[in-house]
């Protein structure tokens, strides 16, 4: 007995991809975001207050391949990029399933999840244009933490506004981005106007994601152009960064020989999902192959299985521009779930529009099924995915499992965003069996 | 610009080590184990009570080489072997030092440290000896973690007897006990005729590790054979299984044109240090090398330092066969820091053989000063180290600080035996001033 070939592939660090992948030169009718005041398109100009030249050219382009600059595939190097796409022989074993299933291993960051990817393409490019400080906001911890270590790589500060809920009770969260020398302020802070005045007002609140954001928007508005904000999803650019991931993983695939029937993530505002599937989409939009992608989203906000498709803000307060996506409501308030990066009412609009041209089959599952999931492949495989990814592992096994049933051998691959240790609460209450639903 | 050579050197699964390397073949002058009673060498037949009959052999052997089971390298593919040889060039550069600074990545297993090398083999050799089930005890809980998650990969059950100090303050290692299907108990425990003797006289005891070792092996030898102990750490097959991560780094090594003349590692028990040099070390001792090795000890339990060489127990409560090996007294209690890995009053008889003949030359430091340096770690290169691996990086960048001085461009090659994701408590402390000394 030897190592199957493909129980694991992996790239060599110079195989890290040249130039990422955009979905926008295949997707046909994106419609543009508007101004909410004019309902005009929004122009370049009107976003040069929060973002750099660079990023907003990137967030227009329909160009369909974007090169990835030298300095930043040595940054991917730091992220243990390429990542491995490996076979989850244990799990068909234990599923007696003729299906073959493949995992694409985010996990494998030190940051712990894919976020590092975008934070770090969006840390040389503000740093290349003469920016000296990232500023953004964090719900769970995991896109803070993410900013806070790629800035040090490109010789940035960072500043974080942490809603004051994770704040309190994330500590470690808060030291994490501490180590990496970045400033964390609980939100609402002192450090902004529109902070003091929430403080004011509602000096109990325990702040929410759009106060952050527009706490962040603030510093980086009323900087005078020393500071800007950075995005960990929703926005085009950010898609585009993560594709990264897809495009490894269709390398990958190549040399595996593997062609997937389904092609399989989770979804919150879109990023891991576009990341993983864009690439392999976009073949798909040029009739070269037949793949199916599953966006897995939580019951507590399945933007795409029950939301509508429509002209929406991106955030709570109202203050973006008006994104064509499927949304629950600027402001629909998701039940509290341990898949914190998925609580998003709304969804990007590129996955929004190749769900909506019928490219995206959507599905969603109860917190409860996806860590008996997560458990389940932590027992088999080895590790222990990320609340969010459980998401993505459920879907695989019941795609499996459908497999076993009409004994057809397909090929599923699906992507683990993330490794669970620094979110070990749900399955605390998992294998307590204290763990609630979160149906919507 | 492209991605230097050397930024990191990888190998694929199919070149994980075939063959683990055993010290004892090349160290003369090894002295055996003692029964503390009669003070006659320990017969292999007096550890079948506790260990399989494979483990005991691999224990007492004197083969240069021993095989490793294909089985064994499957499940090596789940711990992410080979790990990475990686370059340091970031913070090479904040040290502006001519040295080269190299690190072997343990921090890449799912477990977030070395510990699986060696729980893996023993869970096969002993499920391949028709055992059912493998008990251990754990402190801060990366031993125990480690078992409970291998012990699935061939169908073992898996019982921990954790600290109750421990067990208390550290939920969340439970939960991850728990997830990978591991009962767990907090130790003193109603379990076994020990714990319910030391329950009764001191039921307010936050137990010890001497305490759930007595739980532990308690357990294996009234079982009649199906269970069976696993051990750490210090033996001789724990050091022989770690030894995947220096045959690892040699071959990388050679395909990078690396010539060390520093290696250096943590040591608690000795099983990372050990692993990480010994084949190396082998080759010192047949004189086909001048490297140096570097063990980097706590001040709060600084047995090769600052110990005697001498006959002692391997625990505190005096069970254990006699070990000859450095130590500070079996009834020594180090101060409590957070490598909470390195806090134990003896040495690996190998190591400390080794160091006695003058091939290991062991420094301690304060943890303070390790945090600083795991904190620059974390700044240049990303990765945040376990407490314990800080050890390593302060005596790395110490080395290349005096290459600094001396203007020579050495090669330092140290091993990052895990990461810090799970012990963020210290550098809490750390990034708030609060971290206290440590010194003996």
């Amino acid at each position: 007995m030897t190592i199957p070939k493909d129980a694991r592939i992996c790239l060599s660090a110079e195989e890290i991809p040249k130039k990422w992948y955009n979905l926008a030169a295949d997707l046909k009718g994106i419609k543009p975001m508007l101004n909410p005041v004019t309902r005009e398109p929004v122009k370049e100009k009107e976003l040069e207050a929060i973002f750099c030249k660079e990023i907003i050219k990137q967030e227009m382009s329909k160009e369909r391949y974007i090169g990835i600059p030298d300095e930043v595939r040595e940054g991917y190097v730091a992220l243990n990029r390429p990542s491995y796409l490996q076979r989850a022989y244990r799990l068909e074993k234990y599923l007696r399933t003729p299906a073959k299933i493949y995992f694409k291993r985010e996990d494998m960051s030190p940051l712990g999840s894919h976020k590092g990817n975008t934070a770090l393409a969006q840390a040389y490019f503000n740093a290349k244009s003469g920016i000296t400080t990232l500023t953004t906001e964090t719900g769970a911890g995991q896109w803070g933490t993410a900013l806070a270590m790629v800035s040090n790589l490109y010789g940035l500060d960072s500043t974080v506004f942490m809603v004051r809920g994770s704040y309190e009770q994330k500590p470690f969260r808060k030291t994490l981005m501490n180590t990496y020398g970045c400033k964390v302020y609980s939100s609402p802070s002192m450090q902004t106007e529109y902070g003091r005045k929430v403080l004011k007002e509602h000096p109990e609140t325990s702040g929410s994601l759009g106060i952050a954001i527009s706490e962040a928007c603030e510093l980086a508005a009323q900087s005078g152009g020393t500071v800007k904000y950075a995005l960990g999803s929703v926005m085009n650019h950010v898609m585009l960064h993560q594709t990264v991931i897809g495009l490894e993983t269709m390398e990958q695939m190549k040399i595996g020989e593997i062609e997937p029937d389904y092609m399989v993530a989770c979804v919150g505002g879109g990023s891991n999902f576009a990341g993983f599937t864009f690439p392999m989409m976009g073949e798909t939009m040029r009739g070269k192959n037949e793949c199916q992608y599953i966006a897995v989203e939580p019951e507590a906000a399945p933007s795409m299985s029950k939301g509508e498709f429509k002209y929406d803000f991106g955030d709570s307060a109202g203050m973006t521009p008006l994104i064509l996506m499927y949304t629950l409501g600027s402001e629909f308030i998701p039940n509290a779930i341990h898949a914190g990066g998925l609580r998003y009412h709304g969804m990007s609009p590129l996955v929004s529009e190749a769900c909506h041209q019928g490219f995206v089959k959507p599905v969603a599952y109860d917190q409860t099924s996806t860590f008996e999931a997560g458990v389940l492949f932590a027992r088999t495989e080895g590790m222990v995915p990320a609340p969010e990814s459980c998401h993505a592992v459920k879907a695989a096994m019941d795609l499996a499992l459908e497999c076993k049933e009409s004994k057809e051998e397909k090929t599923i691959v699906f992507c683990l965003s993330g490794h669970g240790y620094l979110d070990l609460g749900g399955y605390e209450k998992f294998v307590n069996g204290t763990l609630e639903s979160s149906a919507l």
